[in-house]
């Protein structure tokens, strides 16, 4: 063990420079850790600190406290102790006790190393640890990505002790004559992983006595190829981003071209970006959004654990939940802004010139309306006659031919007169009320885009 | 089982031109999906052919070939039964018989297709096959590659019972009231296979009673992306490779800026390519070579299971074997041109006009020379006069100096003049004997590729 550790050490890079945290429970495994930081350490002891966290989640957990503190005063290295309350940071984020406990422990090494200028923490997993990590996460049902194990140097995070085993840990523990304290929290906190421990692994080495080292070294290939996802996503990223104004717009085209894997893990960023985190979406998710892209229907919904996608033609959008489209019925008046739902503005004045038509800016004779005009969102059965066509047509085959988006189709104001459609805002107005050719009395609809807009045109 | 099963048939976008051979060893599995395809495949029963492989692994074997021929006469399907010793198959190809009798299918499967026109070969695979085989993989040790499990489709293959596990299988054969064998085989054959499916996977599904979903999820999620990462390979492969002259030249900056997780699979394919296969080739044999890649000495070695690598400079060399370097001892006479080991031939002509000196060409004063010259590979300590440079070195340091590969230190020619090296064949010649500046009589030898120019240059 020894000269392998030397060798681990020399090949980490990790250098005399470099001072070093190490986490400390007490345990067999961070005892031997300390000690061969000590003997052989980059630094031999020197700009080593410990640090331990009391998380009375037993009442006697203080005893292993006193322990690291004793140990490492016999070392004459420096040894930090915090207390915190895991129990109750468990019941107040829901957590597991180990699941809280990972984390106060996770945030208090960060800190303490921010505030004593540490380089690394140095932490003493070892290969059965993440055996057993790679197992439970395995039959837990955690994505392709949670198989991706711990590294031995991860940022701040370093492990020297994973290519030992547990055996090898307590070999040598034992000609060390070291002592350690016996995590008696085990048993409660780590039911499954004991199980997977003690029952499991054992009966996986009865088909492959290799077997914690074998997936050990999977684990360790996960992380590599976990690592070239996350690079080959932020690479490709930009090019499938359309958006991210409401949810997120994927750009269809680009996920269809994209070769399956990666289609796949684009889809599940989408969803991780849209939600904060995974849990509880598989892969039968994935593909039902993979076949949404690749279904003859433009516009088709779908509802995932916790998001909910759209295809909306040559965009996948994806959203929290169902974008709510409420209908309205409001009343335009003269020279007064309308706010419409959606935060536009509608403003309605006379003029006596000819104005120029565009999408956003309407004119009709004054004389064929009657005030005040009414602004409401689409109804079934509306028909309308759109100008330059003879003829009335059904509102929802004017919207289809369009290519409106199925929430734009709910929501687009429309102005009336009379019950009659005179403006699809935004899109096509009506041949109704067109002005006359001769100098006469004009209304002019125009759509625009803010309060500072609308009181600016006044 | 009915309903999922006719829209897996749509969603393959197998059609009514696709002309099916379909497997049935004549157990539960391949009697299901006959009924299955017969009733609601693609072409209802038309362009549906069966083969069966009479394997001969038990005496009474021909039953089940009876069995799937009286079944196929009943269903007016055509059916071709052939016999095939996997026994003797197994015993001369030195392979376990399951491995032989699934090649013999395999290769069985394809003939029959190519013969009879079938532009499918339809598979009656299921989930938990796909999961067994995980866990059979995930066990024995084979690489991250063998965890990718089998695709519904893949090439001319179609599984289209890959999302049905055995129990729904079993519910649909009992409900149709279909009669199939047992293959008594497997017991023997499949001991492994067995004994994960009758203890490991139930007592998996202790932790996770959708074990087997899950496994058969993460099997094709692998498939994709070991599918990527084959066009990936194919992609770079390119610029990867130098040549392939003897054995693979590989381009060591190239593979050191890859993404490792990348450069892993490059090196990898490196190794499979030079042997064929990559048995016994596990993590830390690329991760050895890839260390080859970083090491600080520019010529380092590496004897991996079946295949040996070397860095050379910038270059990484793999080969099946360490190539073989035989010193040499020959004698060079005038007007004789003379076969060296590497197959290049060298001439001793006189002149008496000035010739031009190159790498392959070198000119000397016949009157301090003595007949014959020798020609020999290098020995430890020999010591030579550069031209152009003060004095003697040694040859070691000169061949240094001259980045020559090992190989190349240990085989390169060299011509003597009464033990005093002359010409260090290919790089330098040594300031001995320099032509004088009057005319004279000259010796001047040249290296030539082959037996053609030598015959040409007399």
């Amino acid at each position: 063990v020894e000269t392998a550790f030397r060798k681990i050490v020399q090949r980490s890079g990790v250098g005399a420079d470099n001072a070093l945290l190490l986490g400390v429970s007490g345990g067999v495994d961070s005892v031997v850790l300390l000690d061969l930081l000590w003997r052989f350490g980059p630094t031999e002891g020197r700009c080593l600190q410990v640090a331990h966290l009391d998380h009375q989640i037993r009442p006697q957990s203080h005893q292993d406290a006193d322990f690291v503190q004793d140990l490492c005063d016999k070392l004459g290295v420096p040894c930090r102790v915090e207390r915190i309350d895991v129990p109750g940071l468990a019941r107040e984020r829901r957590l597991s006790l180990e699941t809280a406990g990972r984390e106060a422990r996770r945030d208090l090494l960060l800190r303490f190393a921010a505030e004593t200028g540490a380089s690394r923490i140095v932490l003493a997993h070892h290969r059965d640890d993440q055996a057993e990590t790679f197992l439970l996460r395995l039959l837990r049902g955690t994505g392709r990505t949670g198989l991706a194990g711990m590294a031995e140097l991860q940022g701040i995070w370093w492990r020297p002790l994973l290519g030992f085993s547990r055996e090898q840990i307590l070999a040598y523990a034992g000609a060390r004559k070291l002592s350690w304290v016996e995590d008696s929290t085990n048993a409660e906190t780590a039911y499954r992983r004991n199980r997977i421990r003690h029952n499991l692994l054992p009966e996986l080495a009865g088909y492959n006595p290799q077997i914690s080292r074998r997936l050990a070294s999977l684990s360790q290939q996960f992380q590599l190829e976990e690592d070239f996802w996350r690079q080959h996503l932020a690479e490709i990223w930009p090019e499938v981003l359309l958006n991210q104004e409401d949810g997120l717009r994927l750009r269809r085209q680009v996920l269809v071209g994209l070769h399956p894997a990666v289609k796949m893990r684009a889809l599940r960023e989408g969803v991780r970006r849209v939600r904060g985190d995974l849990h509880g979406i598989e892969f039968v998710h994935l593909e039902a959004l993979s076949s949404l892209l690749q279904a003859k229907s433009p516009q088709l919904e779908l509802d995932l654990p916790g998001c909910w996608a759209a295809r909306r033609y040559d965009q996948l959008w994806l959203r929290p939940s169902k974008p709510e489209t409420a209908a309205f019925n409001l009343v335009l008046q003269l020279d007064k802004p309308l706010r419409l739902p959606d935060g536009r503005f509608l403003l309605a004045r006379l003029c006596e010139e000819n104005v120029s038509e565009s999408d956003i800016q309407v004119a009709f004779e004054l004389s064929a309306l009657e005030f005040p005009l009414q602004v409401r969102s689409p109804l079934a059965g509306d028909r309308f006659w759109p100008s330059g066509m003879v003829g009335r047509k059904k509102l929802k085959n004017f919207m289809i031919d369009m290519k409106l988006e199925q929430e734009q189709r709910q929501s687009v104001p429309l102005v009336l007169n009379r019950g009659e459609i005179l403006w699809v805002v935004g899109y096509r107005r009506s041949a109704l009320a067109p002005v006359a050719d001769q100098p006469s009395q004009r209304l002019v609809l125009t759509l625009l885009q803010g309060a500072d807009s609308a009181t600016k045109a006044l």
